[in-house]
């Protein structure tokens, strides 16, 4: 199956909603205006796009995963902002423009983040189309996983690595938090939108996002060596790898490349279960191994 | 009525609970040291007794408020951790004890900033004492008005005004966006927890908190200039009022503590409603404008 055109149709979907969250002026319209910018600096959505495959593999409707969408999307674009900043990474382009703290100023872009994460909680709880059992449970995963045993947590974790030797259990438990925890929440949310998922699908779809996340990791982390060989015309070498604790750092780049193939074989089988209403998940996971950007 | 020791059983009762949701260390534990940290900073909670004193005065049992007040608190702590950084007022000192960013470093407080806001929603998603409905409504309210429309606008705001000329009109919509919000939010949160709040009860809660949080920053405005008239031995001046824009410098003296008088009076006539349960609201009114520091 190629779910391209089903990829592109979930982007779209998701860059209109997101365009009208933030579309009307208010009183405190300068944080509001950093807030548009960051949300909306074309971005892939790939956890928005997630969010909408477990939906609709579990029979829900797309309009039910809306909110779940955006609200992913609003936390994923905050984390960019707070980690662009001077303290952070001190990255002023993303995307080839420039970032909240060099577009707006420093403070604008610490209030926008905070700003992103609030409305991420207050879309979720304005959405009418699920019961509330189902949003509040929505609201929790998120926190959680975004928070400081998620997402946030990882960062920190990221942090206190750096300049550090670290075992491959160590790197693993730092994506699994930094990229992983966002990545299982869509998928979770996603399937929670349907109004329609049982534990087993939970648990499925809980071991799908996990090695997808990793494998995402993993691919980076060997396009980034790969495409620095070619960009810098200079080979591959160990003094390259060592200098940041990467897969290819720890495994060697032919480890690297078979712990990729093995997660994605891990994907794969854990959504068998779902049989055919699972091969937009399918393509979803070779495209992310065989991407070449 | 002297209220002092219900203040004192509910600032208590808070702290007990905040000593224990971040208690067990973790995988990110240094992010959670510093949100630990900035939590138990030994704040005088006036947002959690807000939260109990509404509570109560509907009838509501004070375990079914916990969450709430507790929530807010982690608010209201990850606000002053993003205000203190270099970015914003670059405070190094809160309450006698350095900031977060100076106990740890920039990056961690940008973190536990973070890993605070999304652990208010997590608390607020995880009680199970109240209807589903009632904390999914707690959600909205409090992501509302800590974000873009509420604190994260005024501080926004307050940012845009500095070295502006400006109305009182416009001093009163910062305060109301940027403490005033919150507050808000306490005392409808502590009432919906009560699961009896009718909506006359909020309209009347709503006015009330509308006027003690106003009264609240007129009365700041008000100690700073006395103190520094104390503390610094030389006349209250009109230099020092036009430094920064406060209700003395836009009203003047006499004119500041007249609206203070005046938000007082609202703050107890929009009560009266209640009758006798309100006791401890009108004495938290009349404390607010009578403190000293």
């Amino acid at each position: 199956m190629d779910a391209k055109p089903l990829l592109q149709q979930y982007q779209h979907r998701v860059e209109q909603q997101l365009k009208t969250v933030l579309s009307h002026t208010c009183d405190a319209d300068r944080v509001r205006q950093a807030m548009h910018y960051s949300l909306l600096n074309g971005g892939k959505r790939v956890r928005p796009v997630l969010v909408y495959m477990a939906n609709q593999l579990l029979g829900g409707q797309l309009g039910q995963a809306d909110a779940a969408a955006c609200a992913i999307e609003c936390i994923h674009s905050y984390s960019l902002v707070h980690d662009d900043l001077p303290a952070m990474d001190d990255d002023e382009l993303r995307r080839g423009k420039p970032t909240c703290h060099i577009a707006f100023d420093e403070a604008t872009a610490i209030l926008a983040g905070d700003g992103l994460q609030a409305l991420a909680f207050e879309l979720l709880a304005a959405d009418t189309t699920l019961p509330t059992e189902i949003s509040l449970k929505m609201v929790g995963i998120l926190a959680r996983n975004s928070g400081y045993r998620g997402m946030v947590g990882g960062q920190s974790i990221d942090l206190c690595n750096e300049g550090q030797q670290i075992t491959v259990e160590q790197l693993e438990l730092m994506h699994q938090h930094k990229t992983g925890a966002l990545i299982s929440a869509s998928v979770e949310l996603g399937a929670l939108s349907s109004n329609r998922a049982s534990a087993t699908d939970l648990q499925a779809l809980n071991a799908y996002s996990r090695a997808i996340g990793l494998a995402f990791q993993v691919k980076d982390d060997i396009l980034d060596i790969e495409s620095n060989t070619e960009t810098l015309g200079k080979p591959q070498g160990s003094d390259l790898l060592l200098e940041k604790s990467t897969y290819p750092a720890l495994l060697g780049m032919a480890g690297a490349k078979q712990k990729l193939v093995q997660l994605n074989q891990q994907a794969h089988a854990s959504i068998d279960y779902f049989k055919d209403a699972a091969a937009p998940l399918h393509w979803l996971a070779d495209y992310i191994v065989e991407r070449q950007y």
